[in-house]
């Protein structure tokens, strides 16, 4: 067969990079499910005009079966978590128990040109709670929690969250006058890329605004603390009316409630281009990977499950695990304590006696202990290296000709000590991988 | 919006459902890894050729991109696990460390009309060990020693496991001087399925086979044991030579090692209609979904991850998850403990206290005890409904006046009691979520 070249934009892990991405989706897992966010899966595929209604900008993937490929494609894989979600409340409203709250670790596909941190084919772990008629201001500072619990717990760079709330800019550029409060959101919000004097361009020759006003938009987003003061700072411009109180008051919870809290910011220039969020926004950076822009973005959003008889309001956050993980895996900073669950290697100390190694496995399993058998009676030195290789921790030698003895070694320290096959426990230190940060 | 309707053989879990396959999904890793199989996930994509090299019978999905959609499709979705699985193999071979044991618990796509037991997305759960040069036959003993272990943990209806090897069939129409093996070997494959009367006409007139031949390949078919006894019925058939002889070695090698496992049978009618297989096969059933056909089977191969300069023969076996739980859910036959993670809902005794019920909650999680607090301020009647319709278990209540004074009860048994907010802990048995079988 010739050789198989990769496919740019559809990443593969390697075994022991696998191994930590699935350490990074238990971990993410684990904190959903302590917080009461339960699994959902919808299927991959939406139909076409339901991907085109809400991704008329995303690179779909149509899909056609090959016996059967002139027929025009009816549907198309999902790009992302949030689109097949809203279309699952709609279609199974009177099955679900509100506030429901889900999870959905799952991958997405989109069609674009891959680059660092773009892929084809991606993973994203998506948190969402929605609610019949109204949802609470307390879960706008619920899951930013979460998230910053979650990621002081995973390998990964120190992490910061951004949150603002689209009250205060839409309300803000009322009391300005400007009319096209949208636009200049979608403009305010490439601050970061695009620098102060390009957003004052933009803001001054696309929408016609004045250069004071204009001024005033870069004034307000350069805010950025730690704490609500915030507050002040924006109360100084002197502008008054319902939204832009509304979305102060709002910020001012979530930040205060957060105030335990390191690594969270209010920073009055995040917008998120999204056209649905409609109170709270959430953005997110790993230091030294700003160029990768948000790995965990999100926000509240009033209706996206769209239903005329009743306001369905929910609130969500994404994170871009594969963008998380594609640069770190490439430069090679994450390290697993092991590349395979097994922690104890049985020897296999000559052909008779494999069925005496396969019943010391049988034995340690019973005690969820993971174990193998090596493959070959090899030399001692070689299963010894073979373990190593494989970073699994301890070796186990059983007698041939004497059943109650046995001895393991500790392939790390070197130590080989007799054991008892009926008791020995593996110590809760190796009885996991773990992933550390380089 | 429209009323979307759902797409045919592409299933869609309800939230509980979806909370029972990925209890299913948990157990099957967890048994995985205690074997020492670790995790990959390969790209849900394949070169076309690829796909086509191996699945020419298969409805394959292509890809197109929307804004390229005139553009002849290059890849298409992958149809099983084993075919990414060899592809990944053959193309990261100097990255491996051989025996490679891998677990793959993933999604696949096949185009088929749909039906019961047939999707068009659906996932499968499968293991394969490849080793260089030779893989020892104590393998072939092991993986169905997993799988039984696996399917006895799990809340499924009887499941029998049946096993044949491949080379017992050849080998022995070897001896009855029929040519064309293969095309025997299809045909009487469909023995369950067709009846003895078809299996004999279709051998007689299709392959031109004698009468009194094709009774002898039929009266091998029949042969089911639960333990070795094959071995003797078959010899009795008074037929000798290699292939024959090794295949009833190797079989009866692995119906040994399994002597102590119920609800496993050599087969003699079981041949796999997939090529690739040179030795065991596997294949089971589920009692009472017979119809259902094969969920979980597989077999050993020579070489299916090619490589001109060295032998890579492998064993695998694929659990049909979906297919397994498909009907399972259609019919209400699985049943979870509680529809959602949580084992604690905190009520929530007033608006203003809403930090309180908050903190009860964050200390809870700090003990590794799945809360929420109530969404709303409801009377404690609807409170507990609510935790009674999602089957948490336990409803917390907190004193506004007195942070000292805590009281919990038990949804189950009506029983509430004063609790110690910092030092209580939640039983283990309500620690997870149990699935049982109705």
């Amino acid at each position: 067969m010739a050789k198989r070249k990769k496919l740019s934009g559809f990443p593969e892990w390697l075994p022991e990079e696998k191994l930590i991405e699935q350490f990074f989706i238990d971990k993410i897992r684990a904190s959903f499910e302590l917080y009461g966010f339960g699994p959902l899966e919808p299927r991959s595929v939406e139909p076409l005009e339901v991907l085109l209604s809400k991704g008329d900008d995303k690179e779909i993937y149509l899909l056609n079966r090959l016996n059967d490929s002139n027929k025009k494609a009816e549907f198309g894989l999902h790009f992302d978590m949030t689109v097949p979600f809203a279309r699952f409340v709609e279609q199974n409203r009177g099955q679900l128990l509100f506030p429901y709250k889900r999870y959905q670790i799952q991958k997405a596909w989109r069609g674009e040109r891959p680059q660092e941190g773009r892929y084809r084919e991606f993973y994203q772990a998506d948190i969402d709670i929605i609610a019949e008629n109204e949802l609470d201001i307390s879960y706008d500072a619920e899951l930013p929690r979460i998230i910053l619990e979650l990621f002081s717990k995973l390998p990964v760079p120190k992490f910061t969250l951004k949150i603002n709330n689209r009250k205060i800019l839409s309300g803000f550029y009322q009391a300005l006058g400007i009319k096209d409060t949208a636009a200049s959101l979608r403009i305010v919000d490439k601050l970061d890329k695009i620098g102060a004097d390009k957003v004052l361009e933009l803001l001054i020759n696309d929408l016609g605004i004045e250069q004071k006003t204009a001024q005033q938009c870069l004034n307000l987003a350069k805010i950025k603390t730690s704490d609500s003061s915030f507050y002040e700072k924006v109360k100084a411009f002197g502008f008054s009316n319902e939204l832009l109180n509304e979305g102060l008051a709002e910020l001012k919870f979530v930040m205060d409630s957060l105030s335990d809290l390191e690594n969270v910011y209010a920073d009055l220039s995040i917008a998120r281009g999204l056209d649905y969020y409609t109170g709270t926004v959430f953005e997110s950076e790993m230091l030294g990977y700003e160029r990768l822009g948000s790995i965990c973005s999100g926000g509240r959003y009033d209706n996206l499950a769209a239903d005329n008889k009743i306001k369905l309001p929910g609130i969500g956050i994404s994170i871009g695990l594969t963008r998380i993980l594609g640069p770190l895996f490439k430069e090679k900073r994450l390290e697993a304590s092991r590349k395979t669950p097994t922690a104890v290697l049985v020897a296999l100390v000559d052909d008779n006696s494999r069925a005496q190694a396969n019943e010391v496995a049988k034995l340690l399993r019973q005690r969820n202990i993971a174990s193998e058998v090596h493959h070959k009676a090899q030399n001692f030195g070689k299963q010894i290296r073979a373990a190593e290789r494989k970073g699994i921790p301890y070796v186990w030698f059983y007698d041939p000709k004497n059943p109650d003895k046995h001895e393991l070694k500790d392939i790390r320290t070197g130590t080989q000590l007799a054991v008892d096959l009926y008791t020995w426990e593996l110590p809760i230190a190796d009885s996991k991988i773990h992933v550390s940060l380089l």
